[in-house]
């Protein structure tokens, strides 16, 4: 099994994201994605709580990268320093060969509310997990809250242009770019 | 007509508030809703779009408040003096008499996770509003983007503080002093 079963949650993901962009994503169904990807629907349940999660599959990784490298930040950096931390940590799991992926998983999302409401709550979880990981560090609120609301920003930020077909620079770098662009607003703004 | 008809959505959003208080999200019906309120399953769906959106009946005229003072601010205004603008203005519609609905309302939606990913799209339409609005007023990104983010986090620790049973001050007075902390914080952190 090993190899085979490993990879069953990136199958049922590709598959789904082949399916949902030739069918539209109401009209395609679970039985159909596990169909392609060779596998029952037993698997699919087990890896995804319902259709709408395959297409975000890659979040809890991206919680623990997120969380790992704010925690793990040296003791002397700031909430803001940890952030960017984060950012750069968060970079691993976008590679350039996922990027024609993410596009074809944005251009879904893009078309259907139902998916962009599980995005929106993917986004405060993720926030909820960076606040978390700042008061780990010391933080405390409102500047917890404030630094995870500028990490969530870089973060999209960096991302809508790492999706964009008109960028090609590496995520990290636009992660660095946004990110500085933010401190330079904020330290204007207050 | 007129009266009778003029109130038919908060008819209805009592009546929906009482129902899922006392029967839960999943197992009360829209039917069973508009029984309570004497009116029909047609009105319902004419004043909402599903049994989601009637706990968010205020949200369209909330986003009304912020861009409008957004917009309206003076010409000397900065994006942070217009967001402290729209929480002003947004205190209009959270008088101390709706504060025993809203404690009820976000009982209800911390419970259900379909209600928190609506709320989750709500929370995002408002922050593109504010940004719609600054941008109107010649705010360019990324400053346009932090300001919303930071009239949301206000916004949001206002509102949080409002519904808590142990706080009795007014809605404006919270959102000013939420606005002045993220302020605060925010100048410490760039």
């Amino acid at each position: 099994m090993g190899r085979w079963k490993a990879n069953a949650r990136e199958r049922l993901e590709q598959a789904a994201l082949e399916l949902l962009l030739e069918r539209g994503y109401e009209r395609a169904t679970v039985a159909e994605i596990t169909e392609r990807a060779g596998l029952t629907k037993r698997t699919f349940f087990r890896h995804f709580a319902d259709k709408r999660e395959v297409l975000f599959s890659g979040q809890e990784a991206l919680y623990k990268l997120f969380v790992g490298a704010i925690v793990g930040a040296p003791a002397s950096a700031t909430a803001i320093d940890a952030i960017g931390a984060a950012l750069e940590a968060a970079s691993a799991v976008f590679p350039p060969e996922r990027r024609e992926l993410a596009r074809q998983r944005q251009a879904i999302i893009a078309g259907n509310t139902e998916l962009q409401e599980r995005e929106m709550l993917k986004r405060a979880s993720l926030a909820a997990a960076m606040v978390g990981a700042l008061r780990e560090r010391g933080v405390t609120d409102p500047t917890a809250s404030l630094a995870a609301e500028l990490g969530g920003l870089a973060f999209r930020t960096a991302y809508a242009r790492w999706v964009d077909p008109a960028n090609h620079q590496e995520f990290a770098e636009l992660a660095r770019q946004a990110l500085h662009e933010l401190k330079t607003a904020t330290s204007e703004i207050a």
